[in-house]
């Protein structure tokens, strides 16, 4: 989806201001690495409209750029918007990134001139006349129509190459004539000369969004070189401030949450509505500044991460909620479906194709450091202490986990503990909720003005050795609102519900809307397709980290070949009482 | 959808035993009239497995016939199944009436030979090879494939022609293994011989379904006639119970329940499933026994009545609910939808057809009917007052109502009480409901075992004078979960929600299964098409009561060009209360 039409739905909900983040590709893998969990972090939390990936100056970087882009397009949930240079590109290396990025499912650039590479005086330009960035823009859009939606640099106080600032808006009207969607400004300290180039790009009719470009204060070094680089005006005060202070680290990037602060909010009451930060690859200095200003549009559409390739995605499985990069790899060449929905094995369409692409597993450094959360298991009681621990967050990572599970998502604590304790290993699991508010904290999603209201059915999915199966089932099966599915990795099935059943985990109704539900447990996706991932994690990712043969793969090797995997439903949402269930099951197994 | 099929399906949901109704053709159009009524009530109360219409001997009723079939398939929402018989037919009669029932969606056939009409010795075969029902079996089975449902019929005490039981039983296995799913019986009081009769035909390897017939005792001279014509057994004790009673009709039709009830219930205990009534086209009798039985299969699948053409109906606009006809009329054509859904005009394939058949409006006798149940009209007040009386039972009908109204279905009724009194006519609506078991008598519907829960967002259409308009609107407008849509017929639009608006109306959550919401508000559905179907009732269904330019006549017409109608939804099923928001409404009225 274009960043433009974002805008208009953000502004149509009342998800007002709107902000972006900045980051460059890293030059090492293990940085890449890093970059994504980050990125995945500020995403999730911070749900900004889009975000976006420099293009290296000179095209060294480019493919790197055109990687990180893809990946973050494709799993981090974000929109992603491209930086694409004329600098150093030949016709050819222009037309394959731009059908690249098409191919990759980016649906945004940023256009740019972009300098010369260091060492050059002028850069050469690639031919067909593309000179300037309107000239970028106009090829653009005369080989992909809307496909791409277009953003051009402003710069508030004018292009260092530019002789006067009028000239430099005229510049700007004409990448924007041009068919550039939007505008976004170089970084600037001084909020006057922003709203003084605001009011003169109206006067001129430039009608597009324009979205100011901030660089919180990070550190005194950096912040000192990237201003003179920039030619950057800096407000005396502000020199000022930061000699006074420029050896106390911390104080500085204070002082930088709260001079951004301050910018924001007076451009808010001037009326500007969104705002591009340059984070510089850190997180922390943005996401104070955003929660000082008290703007965080935190608001899910659905329980789980969209992908923002799939806006229209509408249901998932319960079962990848902690594996969402999987269910995308294993689902990547679905576009449509006959009846506008995901993931139900009644469509025809169903059918999981192969992951297109593994996202990377674990770096060396990563080995090492999960060796030491999941030790080197030699018993059963060691694999039931690894599942305790992750539940008490003694340690933040199980294999079945793709990322880190913030605290508040694994809930029944006491119930999921005392199962594992007695060596049934918990994975998926959600608490009943009968009708809470959509703007509840821990479980609400989708709209919240006007509030709609909010239903899970109680679902917990677990490993069990085998000789507690059938104790388990006679056990479940006293209650006749609840629904299991049990199998092992040779295929074995244990059910009381028919094929083809599918149920509604999640839901939620909202005003003005049909109901909507989200998560569902599809009986025939569980038996086929989840149960042996899930299976295959003891092996393969877990088991991946040790020697074959050695005493802890050989453990998890015969869990892998002996054990059930359980999915349990408690259909009963009003009056059903899982916990309940449980612990006669537990009673009944000790 | 077969009669074989229907049963499995029963037999699946637990829902036994079944039964099913026969009806005979009525000789005048009045008569045709009034059995659709009871056929309509008698499906909508007590749910058939399936019905059946006779065949004229000789063909001379055949038209009506498929008539009377063709309407009941269509808006019953009873599975048919017609009578086909051999006498009289030529070739062609035959393919035609197939070809017809096919046309028409009908299917399922009773295969008969038929008797010879009155006056000839034996009947003229049709040709083709054609002289018993087994070869009738043959030929629909060689034509159609699967595409009929075909059923024959059994004897339990031999056919009359036939020389022997033995000889009769074999004649009714080559029916069967001619390609019949299920044996009718034809009615008999000995319910030993019965059951002999399906112990000899399972024996001989008949295995389909055998459904006894049942023909209750309506009155003594019936009764006698058709014993006697059809050389029925009767043991001796019913003989006598009858010849001390005969004087007295209602004696005879108590004891003809009783027995009813007697055979049934002994057939039960003997493992038999299914129950034929010969209805003779009477309603009290059967429907009694039923109830004395205790077996009335009352679960609805869906709040509305499900039609037999369209088994996989999943939702309709509320706007119909009273007038489910026209609305089957108007989407007669449709038949496969990309998303599985009805009624919603995001769907590509949606727009109303028109009306492929004007059912009858109204006959002679009951234009005088109305008449007097409505009055001519020469004031405003007198309208009120219609609306009024049938909200509170004292007439049974309003021209917006194809149906007559179970009482239970008008509720919150002194809401609509003072509403109408106030001038705000109301059409349809429904009360809130938060979560009631599936169970629930008053709104319940879908499984029942376990138990699912029923929700509903109050809903109420109105319409209203011209000059009131504006003040609801401010009132209704303080309600930040109501939402509201009014147009007059010159297509006006006052509304607060955006175009493509559907919102859920009645929604069910049934273990195993995901969300159903069989009943939706569609914002553009009420704007284009039921507010016009609405205003022109005033005028084309009323208003045709009256000459054209009288009093009453111009009264109609008025309304129907000057008011407004208005569709209202409390989107808070939980926590609002639309009667407070209409006493306020009705508050700044007066």
């Amino acid at each position: 989806m274009r960043v433009i039409d974002h805008i208009q739905e953000r502004k149509r909900q009342g998800k007002v201001p709107y902000y972006s983040f900045e980051y460059f590709p890293p030059k090492t893998e293990e940085g890449k690495v890093n970059l994504k969990d980050r990125v995945e972090r500020m995403v999730g939390d911070l749900d900004p409209l889009f975000i976006d990936v420099t293009w290296g100056a000179g095209g060294s970087t480019s493919e790197a750029s055109l990687q990180v882009s893809h990946w973050l397009q494709t799993y981090s949930g974000a929109e992603v918007m491209m930086h694409l240079t004329l600098t150093n590109m030949s016709l050819e290396d222009l037309d394959s990134a731009l059908e690249k990025a098409k191919e990759l499912g980016i649906n945004n650039i940023l256009a740019l001139r972009g300098d010369p590479p260091s060492g050059q005086e002028r850069w050469v330009p690639p031919g067909a006349g593309l000179e300037y960035a309107s000239d970028l823009v106009r090829y653009i859009k005369q080989k992909y129509g809307d496909y791409f939606g277009v953003a051009v640099a402003g710069y508030a106080e004018g292009h260092i190459d530019c002789e006067t600032r009028d000239q430099d808006i005229r510049n700007l009207k004409t990448k924007v004539d041009a068919g550039a969607d939007l505008v976004i400004t170089q970084f600037f300290y001084d909020v006057d000369t922003f709203l003084d180039f605001v009011d003169r790009c109206r006067e001129i009719g430039i009608t597009c969004p324009i979205i100011p470009g901030i660089m919180p204060i990070q550190n005194y070094q950096g912040f000192h070189k990237m201003t003179t680089f920039c030619q950057t005006k800096v407000p005396q005060e502000i020199l000022d401030k930061l000699e006074e202070i420029k050896d106390d680290e911390d104080a500085v990037k204070d002082y930088g949450v709260e001079l951004g602060t301050k910018m924001v909010k007076k451009m808010i009451d001037h009326g500007i509505e969104g705002f591009h930060f340059y984070t510089l690859n850190l997180e922390r200095t943005v996401r104070r500044t955003l929660e000082n200003l008290n703007i965080i549009q935190k608001e899910r559409d659905t329980p789980w991460r969209k992908v923002a390739t799939r806006q229209t995605e509408g249901v998932r499985p319960i079962f990848w909620n902690y594996r969402p990069k999987s269910y995308i790899d294993r689902t990547y060449s679905w576009d449509d479906y006959p009846n506008g929905r995901w993931g139900d094995s009644r469509s025809p369409a169903f059918g999981f194709s192969y992951p297109m692409e593994r996202y990377p597993l674990y770096t060396l450094k990563q080995q090492e450091s999960l060796i030491k959360k999941w030790g080197t298991p030699t018993s059963i009681e060691d694999i039931e202490e690894v599942f305790v621990k992750f539940l008490k967050h003694e340690i933040d990572r199980l294999p079945w986990y793709e990322e880190i599970v913030d605290k508040e998502t694994l809930i029944i604590q006491n119930l999921l503990q005392n199962m594992n304790r007695k060596g049934l290993l918990t994975l998926n699991s959600q608490p009943q909720v009968n009708g809470l508010p959509s703007s509840n904290p821990g479980v609400g999603w989708g709209p919240t003005k006007p509030e709609g209201y909010i239903y899970q059915r109680a679902y917990i999915e677990f490993f069990s050795p085998q000789n507690k199966v059938e104790d388990i089932i006679e056990e479940l099966s006293k209650n006749p609102t609840i629904s299991y599915v049990a199998t092992d990795i040779q295929g074995s099935l244990k059910t009381n519900i028919p094929e083809g059943t599918t149920i509604a985990a999640t839901w939620g109704v909202f005003p003005n809307r049909e109901v909507v539900q989200p998560t569902i447990v599809d009986r025939d996706v569980f038996y086929n397709w989840w149960s042996k991932e899930a299976f295959n994690v003891w092996l393969n990712e877990w088991g991946s980290l040790y020697e074959k043969d050695s005493e802890s793969y050989n453990l998890l090797k015969s869990i892998h070949d002996t054990y059930y995997l359980f999915m349990v439903v408690e259909n009963d949402y009003i009056k059903g009482d899982i916990e309940k269930v449980f612990e006669r099951v537990l009673e009944r197994l000790s």
